[in-house]
């Protein structure tokens, strides 16, 4: 275990965030009125670890795994949309499929566990743990060997990417209800505070989900640990975005948080190794209920509020530009010595 | 007057509206899983009139003047940047230079009034109405006729750009003021909910603020039609975006409004002609405090929410990779029978 979690360090560095900051404070606007803006800024400079950082090679990832809990009927949609959905990213008509096309993303796609043999093709990494987690609701979703196993080859995976710029994407049906157990264990807040009605369940669906995400929870009692509660819930898709996210942390890559799951998986591996956070950014406040309380947990600002609940790291890539904005600004703004203009009187 | 203000007709269209409904509901995603993306659909297809519509040669405008209230410590920056931030703009060096160049958009400035004689060249339009409105605390900013005579160039102006996409900016040292007084008469509030820092005041600042605009509201107490108070309160550069405006909406092009600022303009043209409310995509939500009730008095619905209080377009600019998405998705997205997905349960 030692060698599954590696040490994350602090970037803090008081003299790189006072340059960042005095650059910033240059440029020609009034201070502070690019408001969120500047505080991305900051934060990609203390990442990137410049005063004009650049992003390279950005990759969006979608982990995809099934849920044995599904079958319980936690979600509106059947288990076969995963890999439908799968085919469906790999086909390039997806939200995310678009979205990325507009902005330049590299996606892959990474079956972490989907109940479905995929033909191999470009742009899907097979990296299956089994077809499916087990049903929480009976044993632990996964092994302690397979949560390992998946934590390793998101590692793996991430470390083969190119660029310095991970956006975290999933899909999974189910997968809002190992999110909404991992934000109730780990941060001991009540279930039904953490769960929403994930893809569209109805009042009757929603009672279903609450009532099975109880006892799951009753259940697993135990999986106090967060690498307990990551085994105890699942998924093989959060457990592998996990390693992903500690991979990319550990190599000082810009990791854009998408929406409920994706920041599940952060929440795991904040918990494990809390500087992972410093290389977050926060992409959009989803219309899942639980999201708000995860991002309150994670002390995340994010930057999009559009009501999304569709997962796939559509959030995240719809926040991309306002990175790129971020640091075109660091990069090519004029200052108001380098521009000629007067300064606040 | 007649010709002055053209009628604009409402775009209400239940058969296309259905249309488009139906289009993104059967997009492969979850029943209203794009949320306020999903409704930007709708808005841009209804104003293009097509239900795959495309963005053509978005024009971003930056319409600049000069406001005589200044001299009375308004602002926490003196007249003169103005125009500096003026050759900035056409430098390359602005906030909004770099993001027009990130997104593709067309900057155009236009000289409406600026209070300083620019060499002509490209990006520059010239339509200087005087060099700076009047001291609104003495006199109206500007005559009936110089009002006019300014509706009429934004309509020209905007008659004569390719595109169907309008990117509002604006640049005036003192125009949060007049903003602020076009709220408070034209929404009859109190102008202290109205007011706020503008580029950044200090307590005394803001108070100074406060009395110089109360005195203001006072001397034009009979300017309670939208083009007196046009008229009274300036300035040239938000009389000619409300002449912009009026053309864009008569053109059914996508108006996107940035701030407080271009918010006031598009709050006299709706009360000139409601219709044009239709047209707009209101691109965020200012950290100018009067922002905030502009918004609710338009009905508006904001894209970001980012503290941004720079203007110039700026935040117009940051939405604008938003409404390219919308249109993508519904283009090129796939429908659950194109990609054989299963429907919900």
């Amino acid at each position: 275990m030692q060698n599954l979690i590696p040490q994350i360090p602090s970037l803090q560095n008081p003299a790189l965030s006072a340059a960042l900051q005095r650059r910033i404070d240059g440029k020609t606007k009034p201070l502070g009125a690019l408001g969120h803006l500047e505080r991305l800024m900051l934060r990609i400079g203390l990442i990137l670890g410049s005063e004009t950082p650049a992003l390279r090679e950005p990759q969006l990832m979608v982990f995809a795994g099934d849920h044995g809990l599904a079958r319980r009927g936690v979600s509106a949609y059947p288990s076969d949309v995963t890999w439908q959905m799968v085919e469906n990213f790999l086909a390039g008509g997806a939200a995310v499929s678009v979205l990325a096309r507009q902005h330049g993303l590299k996606l892959t796609v990474v079956d972490a566990g989907v109940a479905h043999d995929f033909a191999p093709r470009a742009g899907l990494l097979i990296a299956k743990i089994a077809a499916g987690t087990a049903d929480s609701a009976e044993q632990p979703a996964m092994t302690t060997d397979q949560c390992a196993t998946a934590i390793a080859a998101g590692k793996t995976l991430l470390a083969r990417q190119p660029g310095n710029a991970l956006l975290l994407g999933e899909m999974g049906i189910g997968n809002t209800s190992s999110a909404a157990l991992l934000l109730a264990r780990l941060q001991n807040l009540a279930v039904e505070r953490c769960t929403g009605r994930g893809t569209g369940l109805d009042d009757a669906g929603l009672q279903r989900k609450l009532d099975t995400l109880g006892a799951v929870l009753q259940r697993h009692a135990q999986a106090t640990e967060p690498l307990q509660a990551l085994a105890a819930f699942g998924g093989f898709e959060i457990a592998m975005m996990v390693g992903a996210v500690l991979q990319a942390a550990l190599e000082r890559r810009v990791i854009v948080v998408d929406g409920f799951i994706a920041s599940a998986a952060v929440l795991v591996a904040a918990a494990l190794q809390p500087a992972v956070l410093e290389r977050c950014v926060f992409a959009h406040r989803s219309e899942e209920s639980g999201h708000r309380l995860m991002l309150e947990a994670l002390g995340a600002e994010p930057l999009l509020d559009l009501g999304l609940r569709l997962g796939e790291g559509s959030g995240a890539a719809l926040a991309w530009p306002l990175l790129s904005s971020a640091c075109l600004i660091l990069s090519e703004m004029a200052s108001f010595e380098s521009a000629g203009v007067s300064q606040q009187a």
